[in-house]
């Protein structure tokens, strides 16, 4: 089907170099090559034009030939594309800077006072304009968003506890935990005693300060390290907050990157906490270093990254493209990615997707201990994104998972909390997901009835040297085992506890000899089917 | 729909409080309201001729309001009806005392000699009907009951082994067990040669008396300690068995109390055993106590409580009822709930229905350790319900397995293997498995797409103080995201490992918003599935 | 539907002999009986030209005394049968001979040198005549099958290294792992320098000779221990191969043996190695007196027994069988059976099938401790019986699996490596995988509501004495309540944890008694079912 062939005859010749050696010499052009689609239209001038001259063995007819010499070409070009989706995968040596990298960028944002709504976000995401094309979206105050209304945009220039003595005992300036987030404006005079039950500390971490909101309840407070308090004397306090609560916007920053297909992966962080580093400025580095790269590659999926405050954010997101949302056919929540802790995958609500495999394998296959946790109802975005309605295959990524750290939502959680190791491997495994998504595929075996004949094709040996060989070999059994069209390449590398590049490099190899047959991804029911219909 | 509305309007007044506040002042006639069938018949008068105010926040037209107003009624009439079904969990010390009570009960029906038919069964339901009103059926002897035919009745007035200085070495009236149940009428000296193999003793245990019977081979026979066995000389014995064996009935207590719904709970404890305290005095008890509660409060189900004798009472009941007997959705076969053991529930033939999970969920709730084990087609009266033909949900709850502790069957099985501690947490989790059955629903979260604001809505507030809050905020996350429709609560409370009444305190705040929405019963097929037709 | 009414009547004669005993004396015309297909042909006349007296107990109606009466001779009928099956299963004294037969087997056909083609696998095959009646096949050179080709015949007459002192340093007749099978001939003096490249030697085993193929490679080498190849000194080598390498046959041995269906049990034993006793003498021998032992019973299934050599000769049977090979239903490759090791069996690619459970259950049953193992597509020639294309449920038997033990494919794997205890061992557990397979059956549970009256039927007793009754008594509650037409006696089995034995012996004794009637296995979709369509 690859050729149109009376015009191949034509602009190509080919000469018997042996009793059993054939080349091909000729140019090859545009017109006589019907592609496949899996081979980027961009892409296709590869073939057109050049002059090719490529060995063949064993007595082929004319035809016969220079469609197995298309078919050589394609595969090559597809292999070509393929090693494009592994230079997703950085070297080790990379890493380290690019983990270095990250950790300049969260210590950047950190001193920036964000919030669900305000400046802050927006100066966020400018700063990300740096590394990836942002478009940054404002919703308007009282949007209806489902059950929600975006709520009017908080911003704040200055805040304090003075004493009597006209000393900032609490100073925003010195941090912006110290007021409670969307904190109404505020000027008075006032005894302690008043002040009291606006004030919040942690006694059980008497150094740090606690990190408090009240966006869906008029109310104001300010948050202040337990020996702060303690140090409070009975006096009357000038109390301060220049902020405004008014109508304005909800900010976020999306950026789309399109692929060959229309189908899109999700990566989604929250960009709402104000100066706490691992949740989630760790998020947000790596989310937009991963979407820089990514940009910059080949790719078959679309990709989708959101930068947009926790919850209101999401939801206001899904409101607006409700319509579009089921392109999502696989996503991942970042939060929590930079702390020393080891890595944790916690599953979609289906729990069973494409996604979750490939993440757990993914981790599986860093070399630090990692852990895959059941989805539940309570955490970040991937509340929204799995909730029944949208039931959307979105994981999350985290390192130690939230609130299980004595430093969650603490001042504590600063700049060295993050590490740039951490940020690195972290980056490193959702390229990883990535990677493994987008070469994931799903084949039918062409030679059903008993094993082809691998060694007289050459299959073993020209897999090049290495002591992965083997490993390829028994890979190429299981692929063809099991390529009965249902499935995956994904399912193939967990059943037989071969490495997910071992089984892709077998595929390839017994692709390109024409041993397997992508089967279309629209008969696959699974990966494409929504769960939950409203 | 819950609105006649034209009605409404004439009858009822509302003033707008505040901005926000409205208040509803007025009647509504009885003839405006249609009622939902979970409200029962009589608690409907609940709303009518009373004049109602209640608050209510933002803009709303008068129909929605007033819908709104009569929504949170029934709410409030359902929150009634399950605080009453929530009664039947006795407090601490009330179980205390329902032990002994039950403990008493034990007592004074362990003297009486019981078999398969006859007076001891007759005098047993008569003393139960001092707690329960209690219907007894008289099936004659003859009557084909599927594959059995219901035995001749027997009867026992004395027996005796005489030696020859006229002594009764072997006594009837010390124990009933002396005798073999069914033996038939005897008056006959004999040598000890001729006696001994009538002679039935435990080697192992020398002071036990064994329980035997002959029920389906005519025979005759003794039971003795070995230690009295050893002592019988070679003599002549005058052996006495006054029983008769003659066209009677078959006896069985039944206790049927209506509820809203025409489907069944079954309780089934059998009454065959002759002075055996824990098989089955402790199942006796216990299923009295339990339909005595059931019967004074409020219920969904209808319950049929069953005292029958093992096997062919059980087998008789189906047979006669062989036609209703599908409305049995969910039954308990109580049987050895009295001794010191841990709680031992025994899965029905499906193994996964209702019943399965509830009994599992109860008896992990209790605070001693407790066991589920799968089930086998050997045990007591789950066997005939289990039978394939009919292939009923209902499991069986015991403490120690029958046939793994020495005493079973013997006369070791006495009142003070029972324990009044025992009995009462038996009792205790039979409510909490009918309470958790009572209370089960599925729901249809009306708010599929995101999470609802459930700030907004005073939801977490809303609850009142306690520690138990946090846990109720993630059961209502939880319960919003698997209410799918599908998935009833108890499915939730397994797979949340949140306690069942989180769970329901959960959803009953979320229904009362507006959340959720019942799924009516007919729509789920498991729980009403046959598995077999024949 | 058993008998032909009127006729009946004209030949039997029934009296009755009490008030509830029938007696029938007559004779039972061939013609007036219509068998149900399981009564083997030849065993018909059992039932004809005798006269029966049979008792039966209650109120009768003519037809419905005669319909039990012929209903019983065929149940003895076919638990006669079913005794046949059992003798499947040798003594303990006879399994320890028939250990040294196959010992000696092994021994016998250890000297021959096979390779996937020649004179080798024709003696061999002509050997095992003397057990069995196999026919041999000879399939062309050059005949395609599937993916492959058959390769050209391989003989060997002789080959040796001489040093310049004329002394054979390597013999062939030594032994035939000594060269490389499919060695092209050769004839050439050559320096240690060129002939190193061709010699191939176990450096970790140096008194071991590997053994080395290179069937679809022309080449030429020489196997020797690492002390022969450190013993070579530098000198002029004489080299020669004295075999042929031209246009022949592949040879294969088929035996089929027909049963009462044409449902087959396929056994397969690969014939292609040297002198290698374990891998695969051992199966060889083991099939060879399988086969001979069913050949000689009455048997449901009918069974074919391959020997064939590994990969190109499974591949070449069903190429040539490729329509007909659905007719397998169930089947074994023996590879490695002999060795002192546990056993181990491979579970075919479906992994669920009737031979995966009947051998996991057999291997469990016997007293070593054995093992079951996931599908995987490397091995034997399980490979391709279970390619996609085919995906027939085979599994494999095998004692320590190949390649995990020093001595796979060396000169240590000897007569000596493989054990008449072993052979036995194997030879019983095949038998018994057969037995479990010949004896399974699904049924019906006619009396399905509420158990049967058992003891009325003295089936407790119509046992027989012995310990196992109660193990008996259990397995009818078990059968009796699974059997509901889907579930079969393996899985029974399996549920009840009980011996297959003992389920088929309690299956019996209903059956006999008409409280199970057989499902056909038509209507049974599992074991018929084929999972691939291409």
């Amino acid at each position: 089907m690859l050729l149109c062939r009376p015009k191949m005859k034509e602009c190509c010749t080919f000469r018997r170099a042996s009793p059993t050696v054939f080349r091909l010499y000729g140019t090859i052009p545009k017109c006589s090559i019907r592609f496949p689609s899996s081979i980027p239209r961009n892409t296709r001038e590869v073939f057109v034009g050049t002059t090719q001259h490529l060995a063949s063995t064993g007595p082929q007819t004319t035809a016969q030939f220079l469609i197995a010499t298309v078919r050589t070409l394609i595969s090559l070009t597809e292999t070509k594309m393929r090693k494009v989706i592994h230079e997703l995968l950085p070297a080790e040596s990379d890493l380290e800077g690019l983990g270095h990298e990250m950790h300049a960028l969260v210590a950047e944002l950190y001193p920036i006072c964000r919030s669900i709504t305000g400046n802050g976000v927006r100066e966020t995401l400018g700063r990300l304009q740096r590394f990836i094309p942002l478009t940054v979206h404002e919703v308007p105050s009282g949007t209806r968003v489902f059950d929600w209304t975006v709520p009017l945009e908080w911003n704040i220039r200055d805040a304090y506890i003075k004493n009597s003595r006209g000393e900032r005992v609490i100073d925003f300036q010195k941090s912006n935990l110290h007021v409670v987030s969307y904190s109404t404006p505020l000027h008075k005079k006032m005894r302690l005693e008043e002040l009291r039950s606006h004030l919040f500390s942690l006694p059980d971490n008497p150094d740090w300060v606690p990190y408090r909101t009240s966006y869906y309840k008029r109310d104001w407070g300010f948050c202040l390290t337990h020996k702060q308090l303690l140090d409070l004397s009975e006096d009357e306090y000038e109390v301060c907050i220049e902020s405004s609560l008014e109508s304005g916007h909800l900010t976020y920053g999306e950026f789309y990157v399109r692929g060959e297909s229309s189908e899109e992966i999700l990566i989604s962080a929250h960009v709402c906490h104000p100066s706490l580093a691992n949740d989630n400025l760790s998020g947000i580095a790596v989310a937009c270093f991963l979407a820089k790269r990514i940009s910059q590659l080949r790719r078959k999926y679309s990709y989708r990254f959101l930068f947009a405050p926790g919850t209101i954010g999401a939801i206001t997101w899904l409101s607006i493209n409700e319509s579009t949302a089921h392109q999502i056919k696989h996503g991942l929540v970042l939060a929590g990615v930079g702390d020393a802790g080891s890595l944790t995958y916690k599953k979609s609500r289906r729990g069973n997707t494409d996604i979750d495999r490939a993440a757990t394998l993914a981790i599986c296959e860093t070399e630090s201990k990692s852990q895959t946790l059941d989805f539940t109802p309570y955490g970040y975005d991937e509340r929204q994104y799995c909730s029944p309605g949208f039931n959307l295959a979105v994981g999350r990524l985290s390192r130690t998972p939230h609130g299980t750290f004595p430093e969650y939502h603490t001042s504590a959680d600063n700049v060295s909390f993050v590490r740039p190791d951490s940020l690195g491997e972290s980056l490193s495994v959702c390229l990883h997901v990535v990677s493994i998504l987008e070469q994931n595929r799903t084949y039918l075996n062409t030679n059903p009835k008993c094993e082809p004949q691998l060694g007289e094709r050459n299959l073993y040996q020209s897999l090049g040297g290495g002591s992965d060989n083997k490993a390829t070999e028994l890979a190429m059994l299981w692929v063809l085992n099991l390529s009965d069209g249902k499935q995956s390449l994904l399912e193939i590398a967990e059943r037989s506890h071969l490495r997910f590049e071992v089984i892709v490099r077998a595929a390839n190899a017994l692709k390109e000899h024409g041993l397997l047959e992508e089967v279309s991804a629209q008969s696959l029911p699974r990966s494409t089917e929504r769960q939950f219909a409203n």
